[in-house]
């Protein structure tokens, strides 16, 4: 059901776009010397000089630029756009569409671009999102209360946003899509072959039902440092972070610390003074994350205020810049009740996974409010159609 | 061993003490009202006018004043004193030498006067001293908590201050009289007839090893509304107070809010979030407590500045106006060496239950510190001493 975002439907030879493609085989992910280099010189100059062009680029050893200059004689930015759209696979920069605008506040660290695998829209996704991330090797009681947690956030119309680890991140991802939700697994590695084996079958439905992301080009593999690098995008991508579970010195308290330094929400769940699987929560609590316990606390802390406001402005988008696809989902919905996703799907002529990326999508436009398992329009989306002229 | 404080020493039958004793028997703890009385009138003519002599007290319904006046009419302060001391309880009131300054932060929810069983001073003891609350029927979980926040507190030469309940507070007494540490019960009956029933042996060691404190004359017993208004002693006398194990609406809440009221520092041990015994905590948390998990977390908060600081400031109190049996043990500290509490009993030639009440006294004034189980000369003792002309 993957569907052409704005970006692809770019003409794929567009210099900059395969400049970044290039650039991504070359760079590792939150190389801020390399984030400069685009941002002073231009992608396809970075692109030039890096293929012996010109002289080397500045900020780097002869050696290390020695080092970047045999990667970028191997790299091979068509095959690797070749390999990804037969893989479902496609490739958002910045600029594009669907490129998700909180990543900016990366600065040099953004992303060279996303290669992101499934039908939604990332964008639009990102906008009512939020991460849970914690310890891979958790508790029960850790994966209880990540699942709790993030079949909360679905039923209440979020986006759970995690690593896809074992531990606390499958947990939240198997919370999430067993509530009917929506979630996004933002990889170490390229999105085409998915990390780790054992959650093979997991990020495979995730794809189905939700979206792959990572800065990984297709085929690439994983290391410590990228994990550690990924954690970044998992915090600027979402409105807050929830730690589960987490030892001392564990990769989420990077999240969660970058999410503070991006201004993002920075939240922890509470656990046994006895467990050191949840130190690390607990210091981070000691520090200024907010305490939380159940997801209704999560969205108190992460909606906006027109999310506890009785009224809500109009959507944020007018309705005919809607895409075809959500169009109908939005038509397809009762105009008086909720409706379960079986039928909003049947009557837009849809697949039920396709159903709910657009009700995701709509929710974090205005246009529809989750209440449990069923959909409804919100009174704004009622009141803005009466208003009329609206093609739906 | 109890000794005559400073303020048994006075005549009994002075007019202002036997008009608090009397008042004691009348107004209700933390009855702010009776306190503005005491504070307007003073206590001697308030017993005038209960006693029918003069014109009602104002700020009471008729109806409330006949109550008032009837329980007046059955008052016997000479005979509440004598039950006292033969119970070998002490009557300390605002002024005394033994009346800890702190508790005049309540205003006119001061409390009239303490009634106060064991040998040490309570106005010593409380300069050092937390608060260690939390539910009665608390968990496994909550129990170990407690005692081992408590034995920590006690290690470290803090007094550890409860309520004598079942669980939490139990825990916390027991924790500190297992590391043979200095604790405080604030009963909310007699401090002659301590509740609960099952606690009797408990609180009697407390009597023998530490304090036992209320405001209740002798014989009186507890009330749903005298426990909670028992908390504010507990929150006032002491540098901060850890909760360990609350429901929603636990009166450990109270006493925590009540702290945090008063400028003390307010603490609690989190649990699962999945534990409705922790719920209150974590509540508590989320408004504006600190997370602890252990003792150094809760020293490292209430502790002075001086606590951290290599240098501390020369001992609070001069040594030749420490009293006689503190002194004793002073001078039966080796010079160069930690020695256990055994010891320094020997050697001072008393028990080992006045030996740690007078080293938690000195603790408190900054003469000596607590390593585990022994005590040693601060730096500043063994300076100030060698300076010379004292007589220890």
């Amino acid at each position: 059901m993957a569907r052409p975002g704005g970006a692809s439907r770019l003409d794929e030879t567009d210099g900059e776009r395969l400049a970044r493609v290039f650039l991504a085989r070359v760079i590792e992910p939150g190389d801020e010397i390399g984030g400069r280099w685009v941002r002073e010189y231009g992608a396809p100059e970075a692109v030039r000089r890096l293929r012996g062009n010109g002289e080397a680029l500045p900020g780097v050893s002869p050696r290390r630029w020695a080092g970047l200059r045999a990667r970028a004689a191997e790299a091979e930015p068509l095959r690797d756009l070749a390999v990804a759209r037969e893989a479902g696979v496609r490739f958002v920069r910045p600029g594009d569409a669907e490129w998700p605008g909180p990543l900016d506040d990366l600065g040099d660290a953004r992303p060279l671009g996303l290669w992101v695998r499934g039908g939604p829209s990332l964008r639009i996704w990102a906008l009512r999102s939020v991460a849970v991330v914690g310890a891979r090797a958790c508790t029960e009681y850790g994966a209880h209360m990540a699942a709790t947690l993030a079949a909360g956030l679905a039923e209440r119309g979020w986006v759970v946003v995690s690593g896809g680890a074992y531990g606390v991140d499958g947990a939240a991802h198997r919370g999430a899509l067993g509530a009917g939700g929506a979630t996004v697994a933002v990889l170490a590695c390229g999105v085409d072959r998915p990390y780790p084996p054992g959650h093979t079958e997991l990020l495979n439905r995730i794809a189905e039902q939700g979206l792959l992301v990572g800065e990984l080009p297709p085929g690439d593999h994983p290391t410590p440092s990228r994990f550690i690098l990924r954690n970044r995008v998992i915090a600027a991508l979402t409105r807050g972070t929830v730690v589960v579970e987490a030892a001392h010195r564990s990769g989420s308290l990077v999240t969660a610390r970058a999410a503070r330094r991006l201004g993002r929400h920075t939240m922890g769940v509470p656990g046994p003074a006895t467990s050191g699987l949840s130190a690390g929560v607990h210091g981070l609590l000691r520090e200024e994350a907010v305490l939380v316990t159940d997801a209704a606390e999560v969205v108190e802390l992460v909606g906006d205020m027109g999310e506890l406001a009785p009224e809500r402005r109009t959507p944020a988008l007018p309705r005919d810049l809607l895409e075809p696809d959500a169009r109908a989902v939005l038509a397809a919905l009762p105009a008086r009740r909720a409706a379960p996703v079986g039928e909003i799907a049947r009557e837009a002529r849809t697949t039920p996974d396709d159903a709910i990326a657009r009700l995701y999508e709509l929710r974090a436009l205005g246009y529809v409010e989750r209440h449990g398992d069923d959909w409804k329009l919100t009174r704004q989306a009622v009141m803005s159609s009466r208003r009329g002229g609206d093609p739906c």
